[in-house]
């Protein structure tokens, strides 16, 4: 999160609640969206001020701000937080300032591709690197990370292929030259990401700790129509990484396609974050679309909030809305009685992801 | 179905209402599957007894066999049944002996890809053996069957390709290689799965029979990213299949796409199954979905169920209520009248099935 | 539109509803649509007659022409058309005198591939076959025309690649030779279809005109599996076309997809017609599924009738009625007040199209 105090604009605030990159959206669009008004909806009513952005920020840069925060985030009624460590910048807070700051448990979840991009430099060859990345993955799991997280898809098509060593090899020497020059080694192309993929799936199946992979929509860099969780049956089929866990980030609109792996495959999960709370309405369809085939084991809450305690907040109350609408439609169908639904929700907001990170009450 | 009398485990009764082939799904997830939790209260409320896993299976246990085996397929309200052979095994009835024990009309569905595998020995080259499996297709045809299934999406892509005669002619040697060893010559791979439809599809279209196509979700061990129905389209804008009629079975997620296909071209129809009843309340919502551009003349009724009295029973009454739920919508926004949606209905449960497989009353 | 005073089969009203080619739909299946069966309804409705295709049809044949046509356009309270003027056959008017039969101001939007194959034969090679569509391109839009659309997805994959120059010359080559048979030189393929587009593309940027894109469901001459409007994706992130307002039309079933598109790229609208009305309920559930992720700012209202004032009578009530659900639905949940979404009504159904359109009141 933002190392608070900080005082927010609106261009800050919208652009919290789109994954447009270019500021036009922001500008003059983003104020149209269902997810955006939603928002400032939630936010006015529990700050008790005016439903318009305008009051909305007024009241917010006028708080206290670690006061503010704080009171966002105990809405949440989150214990933990599992953090992806990718998004650190010197603005943000570290995890134990974070922990401080909220008052909140922090767990770490290990960027896959910054940590590989990280230890490019003092490799020769794919496997020298694959073998640090691995070595760092088990020190960091150690130290306390509960898993990790691929980027995959704003890097290279999900549609995951064999690896093809000569390409490998290619690749990685490219990438190689740029970090002897002091150049950003940007991991990208399918020979380099889903060699790494392949790699970090199978430690994190022997560290016994969950791999999640972001699916289906996010920012322009990548393509929507290569990320379809689909593609990356090769995880599911190969016996190489049987038990392997793998928690599908966001999925939208390919969520039905979500389900179905949940479905059929023991270990695969998903989550709705990002549809929830950016897409109004679609997150509570998608929801209950989701709970066509998903089992109830199988759903993950998640907020994909990063830098804002207003994102956290609005996420956190959307994404009980969702679930209480879907669980709600089976009750009032008759498929499911009260109780099983309650227990249902608590799968979905605490359960599973225990079991699936091996968290300790 | 599976021959009575026998005893059902928990293990094999939630087994028979998802696709996943492991095991773990059955142990931990499918008790928390929204299809499963409706067949469940479906059982208890025809059986009278608590709406539980244990109260059914101890009921259904404890029952005379045939007796409860006739109950609850009477109140599928089944005419007569369209059987996919294939799934045969010693343990199941033979046609005559099913159509004796439930005193419903069965009809043989001759399944392409088992019939196939049986006469590749007897082949030197692909013509003959396709030669072979039309003369075959022909003769089930003149002893009764009413129609040819494929299920070539279990063994290569339904993105349907021309044939390749040279990997046609390499793939047809290996397989025949495998039977002569006496191994079981699988089919698979696109150049014979492919080839293979193309030559059935002609035959079908000579018989005046429909060929059905497995087409969306099933077992893992097809690639759901392989399997949309839009694959097809050779066999839909080819002159060589112009006037055979396809029955796309399950679709789901790919209904819309089937909807589609169906409301452009002449003789394409589609079912429901499966959809109907492991995906919960999603069944519903693909019926109404696919009312969007498919007419009611081409969607067909379907049970998928194959073993179990219990499947007949949950898939019909939950088809039956997505059908009249989504009818009951047109009705209720003005679009239908009562007479119509009734007529409709009754076109999707058995007019357009009875026109399609030329069934006589 | 058809010249009118013109009598109207069943056949040809059933035709107008579908987008099928083959004479067996509408023979045998239009009328088990819900959308057909809903546009009856509307018809009758206003026409104060029994709520059958033939009471439409008598009343339609039997009524002064003009005073019917003109009664039905009223009704869509159109203030301007945007025509595409590729439709334009000896049996329908031109727009001077649609403009003067309907009293409503016509504007043109020119068909590009209509265009491009009028050029060809002038042109030795595809620098000058471009370089005439462009400047015939600017010639139009100087002429009043005030966008270009593509159909592309007709003729080509939408899956944009960039131009092979060899495959490129060697299918000019081919066109050319047709054209100077004086066969008519129809344009296929993706190197020619692709090349074009990305000229039309540079060039409507340029000319600060809108170019639309057929994408979605369409007539069967299309591949569905082909034409996502995600396949555009080199126009939304090449700095070529930077700053060009692409206007995806229909996009069913790939309406969530467009809606992402909205949602990341500044200059990317959308349209929902086609799907409504032809598709029935489902313009209703394609219009909430929208209002995901697209802002109101870029959804626009379009009608694609073409022909019948019948369908453009039944596009304006469906699509008016479809667009106060999906805002009724958000005014419900507390998510839009009733003066934002009275707002967000007149973005989609006059505000977006003038400002995209560079239209002056």
């Amino acid at each position: 999160m933002r190392r608070w105090p900080f005082q927010l604009s609106a261009a800050e605030l919208r652009s919290a609640f789109t994954e447009a990159l270019d500021p036009q959206l922001a500008a003059n669009h983003v104020i149209y969206m269902a997810g955006y008004q939603d928002a400032i909806r939630r936010l006015a009513a529990e700050l008790h001020c005016d439903a318009t952005e305008a009051a909305v920020l007024a009241h917010r840069n006028g708080a206290d701000p670690a006061g503010y925060a704080k009171r966002l985030l105990a809405r949440t009624v989150t214990s933990e937080m599992l953090v992806d460590a990718g998004f650190a910048t010197p603005g943000t807070f570290t995890l134990a300032e974070q922990e401080q700051a909220t008052g909140i448990t922090q767990r770490e979840i290990i960027r896959l591709e910054t940590l590989a991009e990280s230890l490019i430099k003092e490799a020769d060859d794919p496997r020298e690197w694959f073998s640090a990345v691995r070595d760092a993955l088990r020190a960091g799991i150690g130290r306390g990370a509960v898993g990790v997280k691929t980027i995959c898809a704003y890097r290279a098509t999900l549609k995951l292929q064999p690896v093809d060593t000569d390409a490998l090899g290619v690749a990685f020497s490219a990438l190689r030259l740029r970090a002897e020059r002091d150049e950003h080694p940007r991991l990208s192309g399918n020979a380099l990401c889903h060699a790494l993929l392949f790699e970090a799936a199978q430690e994190c199946r022997e560290l016994d700790v969950p791999l999640q992979v972001h699916c289906g929509f996010g920012d322009p860099d990548e393509d929507l129509a290569e990320v379809s969780p689909l593609g990356l049956r090769l995880l599911f089929i190969d016996p190489t990484y049987r038990g392997l866990r793998v928690a599908l980030l966001h999925c939208y609109p390919y969520h039905r396609e979500a389900a179905y792996l949940c479905s059929v495959f023991p270990d695969v999960y998903m989550d709705l974050s990002l549809t929830i709370p950016f897409a109004g309405l679609e997150g509570g369809r998608a929801m209950s679309e989701a709970l066509g085939l998903c089992p109830t084991s199988k759903l993950l809450y998640a907020s994909d909030a990063s830098r804002y305690p207003e994102v956290f907040f609005v996420a956190a109350a959307a994404h009980r809305e969702a679930l209480a609408g879907a669980l709600g439609e089976l009750v009032d169908r008759g498929i499911m009685d009260t109780a099983s639904a309650v227990s249902a929700g608590r799968q979905v907001l605490a359960d599973n992801a225990r079991r699936v990170y091996n968290l300790k009450d």
